[in-house]
């Protein structure tokens, strides 16, 4: 039941709450305080995300993980991005590997200056 | 091609690239250096998420998507935790919508003090 | 009146209030909460000011600021950090300039292997 | 020596260097690279000191916290705000203590809505 269509699913639903009530709906009202809020409540769920992986409690690593994503199939969708334009990204690296696989990170890197 | 299960397939890669050598795969090294420099590189990842999300270029916000998730997955091979874990946290909440929906983030906000 | 040592009164304040009532000082609520909530806080304030900083308002870059800087100084105060510990970090740094200021970044980064 | 105006010489410091050459100086490439490399460079060092409270070693939470103020008094610098400014805002919180001191809290949460 829940498999990787789960994502696809939750960000559907995400797009059908779009147009509800923000008095009644966590999602409705993430859309109307806009791009800066919900991109600070992602950033804020990868912190805890960070922080319950040094501290090493799996259950709450999962529980973070889901609200991370969750916001982030948020800001997708705020920004018009489908769930399928990043998993293409992905796809298009994942033939990768080895040296291989090196090279196209130090490839991104690169282009990003790290 | 690319779907939802891009994610798992990804998964998978990871999980065996585990035992690559860290000279030549990245992923590898990552595994190498272990869970505090994991956790680092997703909060830098989820900081770059948030500043293309705020400069509004969705090319590059789908980039940094991928990168965020990759490094995701990555944190949760590291931890012992399956895709799947965390679809599951997502399918329990994902009947949730209006006042319920509500009343679930109430619970989880209260829940972590915020 | 506000000027450089208000950091140090601060922290002294910060320090005072550590055995405070959790009901009635913020300060003292923290640190019975702990390490991973004072961090935590600390992550969700430069999220905050990273936004701020792309959304260009100056006078809530200066709040966010502030906000960061106190978390900062309960996460020393929590660690058992003086502000002296840190200025005497970038005092040491303070003096180089040039490519030298450039070879000490590298250095910096090379450590950290960034 | 190093004392709480090490960050306004700092700071001083930092605006010197605004003009010098991109090649040799730090600061000025992190200027030339702008307010989004700023900004995501702040929130990377926020990132590694929230690991570094967490794994619990004093020293390189003293190093990470130094990075971090140096990059927030860069993106002050970038943004026009002076760290009297910030002081300002930290001194006209700091008279307040106890219930007063959680009331001020209370409200600058209900302002951003948390």
């Amino acid at each position: 039941m829940a498999d990787a269509e789960t994502l696809d699913r939750l960000y559907k639903a995400i797009l059908d709450r779009r147009g509800a009530d923000p008095e009644t709906s966590y999602t409705a009202k993430l859309f109307q305080r806009g791009r800066a809020k919900i991109a600070q409540k992602l950033g804020e769920e990868a912190v805890e995300t960070v922080i319950e992986a040094m501290a090493g409690d799996r259950e709450k690593l999962a529980e973070e993980s889901a609200d991370l994503l969750y916001h982030l199939l948020v800001l997708w969708a705020d920004a018009g991005l489908r769930p399928k334009d990043v998993y293409d990204v992905l796809a298009a690296r994942e033939g990768t590997s080895g040296i291989a696989e090196k090279a196209q990170r130090n490839k991104v890197s690169g282009k990003k200056g790290k």
